[in-house]
């Protein structure tokens, strides 16, 4: 499985490696990896290499040492973890801002190149929200319409676009969260079926509009319960 | 300067500490670290640990070890290294509709959010932009225009979005810079003009506009490109 590596820059080298192994999903996220001597033959390394390898990876976020157990997958991409503590140190309304530029670039494209098995998959997911709205079960719909919108991006068929909006969607899905906290309005859910509507219609102008229009109502909510909180 | 860490996760805290002043700019890009005696003395610790940790920050892309020299800062961001690496897998025309993303979003904030010597500076570059065009300058004309750009987002005020759009445009210049390689179209050149003067009039409605209407310009002159190389 693992190559065997040449002296130059050794412990980069291993490091690479892992990395690789874990990006492919081959070393799955949640997974221990193998033991040291194990890891030890397979790569014809000292255990010093070996050791200062995985330190780059633990902090690199990709691993993360289990005292007395082993060493864990703990995430699939250095691109998300250092997104996510990025995210971390902004203030909710500026990431709200880099969101819509995401979300609205992928309704733009994803109305000119979804495919109709994607249309289908859209406006089934948008009535699980509207369903999900209907019963009054707040998580349920945060959990729905996170995925509608995933699969929304996803139809822009732009992987880094996806790659980008994912992570960034996650690392500030708790006080986005909160926005929705108490009530899911009416109007907001008009919009989406706007939104999915303009995409399946293959509308470009319309979807990113309806985009526009949520992210809007969004950022006012954010602003007036932080005028409350004064 | 540096403060003394415990025993817990050494290596960890140690990358932590240095990654922080590199971030902070204390450790400047291109500057060397101090040597190994020095920083063993001011951490604490022990020559491995310290090693381990110089390790971890070079995978991360942010050190640099010259053979026989010492240990150079070579990124300021392990945002940027990651971005980086991600762009260069990716084909620009998919890279330009998330650089096109950004910018949208920048100038339609930049409009609402612009200083009024950000204004006049904007302008100032528009003009630095067409006299090196007018002048037949190319290469002058990429880099006034790079610069042009990167001010318009900045008068964002999103601080998370600069960086983003900068770290993107930075690894997607060479590409994008190809497009522009043979003449400055006076149609490009005017769109600029526009999407400048709508920012400085603070009408965010028309400064997303002009950004749709050049970057739909460069994304028809690289499919064309990509057609003609077939």
């Amino acid at each position: 499985m693992l190559q065997k590596t040449n002296r130059l820059t050794l412990v980069e080298q291993v490091a690479l490696q892992m990395e690789g192994l874990i990006e492919s999903g081959k070393w799955a996220v949640g997974m221990r990896i193998p033991a040291e001597p194990e890891l030890m033959v397979e790569l014809n390394v000292s255990r010093n290499t070996l050791r200062e390898a995985v330190r780059a990876l633990i902090h690199a976020g990709l691993l993360k040492t289990k005292q007395g157990d082993g060493t864990y997958v703990c995430s699939s991409s250095a691109l998300g973890v250092v997104l996510q503590k990025r995210i971390l140190r902004s203030d909710t309304l500026k990431t709200l801002e880099v969101r819509q530029a995401l979300e609205r670039e992928g309704a733009h494209l994803a109305a000119q190149r979804r495919t109709s098995e994607e249309a289908r998959e859209l406006l089934l997911q948008l009535e699980r929200c509207e369903a999900a709205a209907a019963r009054g079960d707040i998580d349920g719909f945060v959990a729905e319409d996170i995925r509608l919108h995933q699969t929304i991006v996803a139809a822009s068929h732009n992987e880094i676009l996806l790659e980008l909006y994912d992570h960034i969607a996650e690392a500030s899905q708790d006080s986005i969260t909160s926005l929705t906290r108490y009530e899911v309005k009416a109007d907001f859910l008009e919009i989406h079926r706007q939104l999915v509507e303009a995409i399946v219609g293959q509308d470009a102008d319309q979807a990113a509009a309806a985009v526009h229009r949520y992210i809007s109502e969004s950022k006012a909510v954010f602003e007036g319960r932080e005028e409350e909180q004064r």
